[in-house]
């Protein structure tokens, strides 16, 4: 059987409409981490439970995505920059629908402290939370420009975010200690803070691939205090 | 600029060296799930260091996977099937690298629930263990035979992975309440059994990657009680 023949005309088109999608869902992402911690902050179990079953446009799209990847490589055969595009599009779809996983990890964590009277006034997970959107938005930003400069700023940010995990650890183990009734919904803070670790980590990766798309040459595996790392 | 030229003849032998590639990664995954967990049980600080140090062999294999399924695709334009079996591979590859990280993550948390002492026989997250091992395994066959059959059982061990986890949590919570200076080194199980979670989710996405490679039907967003979910 021979390949389909190339159909270069519509490529780049089907390319920026893919690249296009991908901001759609960065964009559905990101604002469902704000929803989900915004749902925390506020106290408002309408707002997690909205946020619960509201996965279905990010699973639409990632399955849209995905489909639309294979298709471009196939009916097109594409030359080696467009081709590593298209593969780090690939994995961008995977770590943002993730992200969308997470949200949900999120909001049942919170429906869980809702349960409870809270602990302390929250902080530090408001700041990780606008930290790891931000760091959503700069990482699609990067891909889809191009911009290394961009993607380097989300490695630096994810040091941000480690450390204000850590923070918040040390902080609510204290809360646990001096109060036992403070045991459960502390637990759950922590639970909280590990998620938005996991989204800022997820965008690391992105980034992590638009360096290896723009440049070639694979950081992964070469940064110092590597983000993924962290009891 | 045409695509390079076709190299049919050496085609199938490469995705087959692709495959054990992935065979052998998978292996290394692993055996670092089973060396952490064994690390925590036997309360082995070198054996927990020999860990966390421990992750340049699957990061040498993941930059080299990658580059060989971007070559791939670029020299031969594979055809739908093989395409979708070499697209299932860079995601695949992604995940176990993954794992490999996550099993830093158990051992610097083993590293510091040794300094503290047991809070209780583990059984439960040894159990876990050997479930996410199982799932990495069969997912991994499931890939290199195609094994639709294979794949589904991961989903339904991902279950049982779930249950562990929510049963570990509410036992070491009673731990927690019980006796303030378990808080600590209770918590850190926690950690560690969402992180062997984290594993079974990866052995899950390379189930469905596997299932969607094989019968070009997308099963991600339509399981009841989606396995990534879960305060």
């Amino acid at each position: 059987m021979e390949p389909i023949a190339r159909v270069v005309p519509h490529f780049h088109e089907d390319l920026e409409g893919l690249k296009a999608r991908l901001l759609v869902m960065g964009g559905l992402a990101e604002e469902r981490v704000r929803a989900s911690v915004q749902a925390l902050v506020e106290r408002d179990p309408g707002q997690a439970e909205a946020v619960r079953v509201g996965d279905e446009p990010i699973n639409q799209l990632h399955v849209d995505i995905d489909q639309r990847c294979v298709t471009l490589i196939a009916l097109n055969q594409p030359m080696a920059a467009d081709l590593r595009a298209i593969i780090a599009a690939v994995k961008i779809n995977t770590d943002l629908e993730r992200v969308g996983d997470l949200a949900v990890n999120i909001v049942e964590a919170v429906q869980r402290y809702l349960t409870h009277l809270p602990v302390k006034p929250l902080i530090d997970i408001p700041r990780m939370a606008a930290i790891a959107q931000r760091m959503l938005r700069d990482a699609l930003d990067a891909y889809v420009r191009r911009d290394l400069a961009l993607a380097e700023q989300v490695l630096a940010d994810d040091d941000a975010l480690d450390n204000l995990k850590s923070q918040v650890f040390l902080e609510l183990l204290t809360h646990m200690r001096a109060a036992p009734t403070t045991i459960e919904p502390a637990l759950v803070l922590i639970l909280i803070s590990r998620h938005l670790e996991r989204i800022g980590d997820h965008a690391t990766n992105i980034a992590e691939d638009v360096i290896f798309m723009v440049t070639a040459r694979d950081v992964r595996h070469h940064r110092p205090g590597d983000g993924h790392a962290g009891a």
